[in-house]
């Protein structure tokens, strides 16, 4: 028997009409012979009340009270999908984040998981039509309930359907990925088929549908990922292997990160440890920086990379720390920049994808200060002005 | 150290600022070197709401999914408290049922407690100053969870207390147990102390405080239990072995129950099956009778007994359903009465109690229908209109 794994966020079951929808679509699906497991975030909303709530109580609630209250969210959906399902005469069992067997670990609010023992959802299938799973929740090693942080709820679905080895399908409001975003280059086409990597480099390089971290259990598993506008006829995306995707381009996707801080330092002592001292400062801080690209001469050397826009107040304090330890390094930093990367899993094979690319740039008279590349992809730091022509230039360069 | 099992009811928890309130209570306690095991309900008006949205949903929704439901009104509830609690610099963990161990059998939403596996409670009070407990859940063999049904959360508090050996206090919105019901005889007196078997008596004869069940749990492990006002000063009731109490009554309480029927059959053949069919259909239907009296002479018999008024309707169907079997019958039925009862375990050692319960009620000119005693009860069927003297004049002459 078929059996896939469904996902619905809170937006899609926002109001009780929106989930009877959804129940009435899983019943179609169940007539037509197949099993269902079906996570569900909390109704749209909820989630932002309770945590007003605890924050109206304390000004710094403890994290394990807070993941207990907010997890309520997900199953009273649960239970309000189950009883509609019940009511249309579908065989359903519905089991919080720890009935489901989703251990995790890490700390309460940005838990990770670290198993799961499907041992009573394998049962509870045998039993029933559609089992109804709170999503974005577990249970610890100390049998604390935890939550899974950003994205949460999608990481249920796609290590559920790792675990059990079937298709999982994530319904969202946007109706599949893009080539690139819609809202800068309205032409964008969308993509029907995409392989894990790209998709991992879209996600990673801004486009942010999909949290990374779901592609990658899904590729570690093989499992086929779809992404689609919940209750819609539109076609979606499928997320696959490389070997299942049947139309190849040299680029599948451009993505757009906005509000990039770019730097560049030189230091005319090549022996300085001032790449060890800012690195270690970033670390301590949390910042992640990246396009890191370094260059040694006879002149000393010279590093560039960038960083998020809002890490510009606590970049400030960093420079001035490392700039008292190094006082004869001279320090570029330029705001309002924008990271612009295309996204293909065929620049493997196919030749010259980078430079048609730096010569449309070029043509376009849009500057560019630095390119790193990785294996399929190719990113830009362009001015923040220019970032959305030279997204629709890429775009048009490569026909998405 | 001193440790205790404290229960608050929906209303003491029913906003945000009487959990501060209690909060505030309860750090005092723990700043005066006591431990606490603190047990909730859902905030006063939750359970109702969630329940109204599940009607909405299905006319006949299922139990367990209505279970899973509700129950996250106590997760809610111990959250809230938890993070004022942390707030005010206490240790608290807070505990679902399952999390405490609450291990249930018998249907999703009238559930019992099967057994509690305290290991991970008594671990939590051990690096805790107060652990918070969701009252009126559990979980069963299957995993699933469930609510116990009504007083619930007092069977969870008197069942935690009797496992970890502590005495029970279960706070409300009356001040205690009284001799009889304050609104029908205002002046009857608070009883500060009063024996386990006395209470059951109390409870099951209408003076519905405390569900017999909580109360026959304590007798059975000899858990001291209380019974008084939320963050109120009044001394409350405490609910103790025989040999605990000091001052002893002949007659501790007065309790009545209003609205029941009358019913008395006579039948001739005194080899009838009369009371065989009566009792089957009675049991068939899931209603209580209660005081039972049966008398066989030369005439053949007769047999008295009680049932709840609100059972009236469906009597009416089990009546001509028996008098089609057995047609010469004579049936007296008689509704709009009440059931006065006085309760005391001093009447074990003490005689001459139902004589002078008698004198008083036949002086005063009130006729009753039928009499019924246990060990420490003696009750009287009394017309409805003179319920209220009746309760009147038996207090008076026992001086409660």
């Amino acid at each position: 028997m078929e059996t896939s794994v469904l996902k619905f966020g809170g937006t899609s079951v926002g109001d009780f009409d929106k989930i009877k929808e959804i129940a009435n679509e899983l019943k179609s699906r169940v007539s037509r012979g197949e099993k269902l497991i079906v996570v569900v975030s909390a109704m749209g909303g909820t989630t932002d009340e309770l945590l007003l709530n605890a924050n109206s109580l304390s000004s710094t609630p403890k994290e394990d009270h807070v993941a207990l209250l907010l997890t309520t969210g997900e199953q009273q959906t649960i239970s309000y999908l189950s009883i509609i399902l019940d009511d249309l005469g579908i065989r359903t069992k519905a089991m919080t984040g720890y009935q489901a067997g989703i251990k995790t670990f890490g700390g309460h609010m940005k838990s990770r998981i670290a198993d799961i023992d499907q041992k009573h959802l394998e049962a509870a299938l045998d039993n029933h039509d559609v089992v109804v799973i709170a999503g974005f929740q577990g249970i610890n090693d100390e049998m604390e309930i935890t939550t899974l942080g950003r994205g949460g709820s999608d990481t249920t679905a796609v290590a559920i359907a790792a675990r059990c080895n079937m298709p999982c399908e994530i319904y969202t409001d946007v109706d599949g990925v893009y080539a690139t975003d819609p809202r800068v280059y309205e032409e964008a086409g969308r993509i029907y088929e995409i392989t894990y990597d790209e998709m991992m480099e879209m996600s990673a390089l801004g486009a942010g549908v999909l949290e990374t971290r779901c592609i990658e259990i899904a590729k570690n598993h093989s499992i086929p990922l779809y992404l689609g506008r919940t209750l819609s006829d539109e076609k979606g995306t499928w997320i696959m292997e490389d070997t299942q995707v049947l139309e190849r381009k040299a680029v599948t996707g451009v993505a757009l990160d906005s509000d990039i801080i770019h730097v560049t330092l030189y230091e005319p002592e090549r022996e300085s440890t001032l790449i060890f001292d800012l690195f270690e400062k970033f670390e301590a801080h949390d910042i992640n920086i990246d396009m890191i690209s370094q260059v040694v001469n006879s002149e000393g050397f010279q590093l560039s990379f960038t960083v998020k826009g809002n890490e510009s107040y606590r970049l400030d304090e960093i420079f001035e720390a490392v700039e008292r330890l190094h006082p004869e390094m001279v320090m570029d930093v330029r705001t309002n920049h924008s990271k612009v990367s295309i996204i293909g899993s065929g620049m493997r094979d196919m030749t010259g994808v980078a430079s048609r690319a730096f010569m449309a740039l070029q043509q376009a008279g849009i500057p560019f200060y630095q390119t790193t590349t990785s294996e399929i992809s190719i990113s830009y730091v362009v001015d923040g002005e220019k970032d959305r022509q030279a997204v629709e230039v890429l775009a048009k360069k490569f026909n998405l």
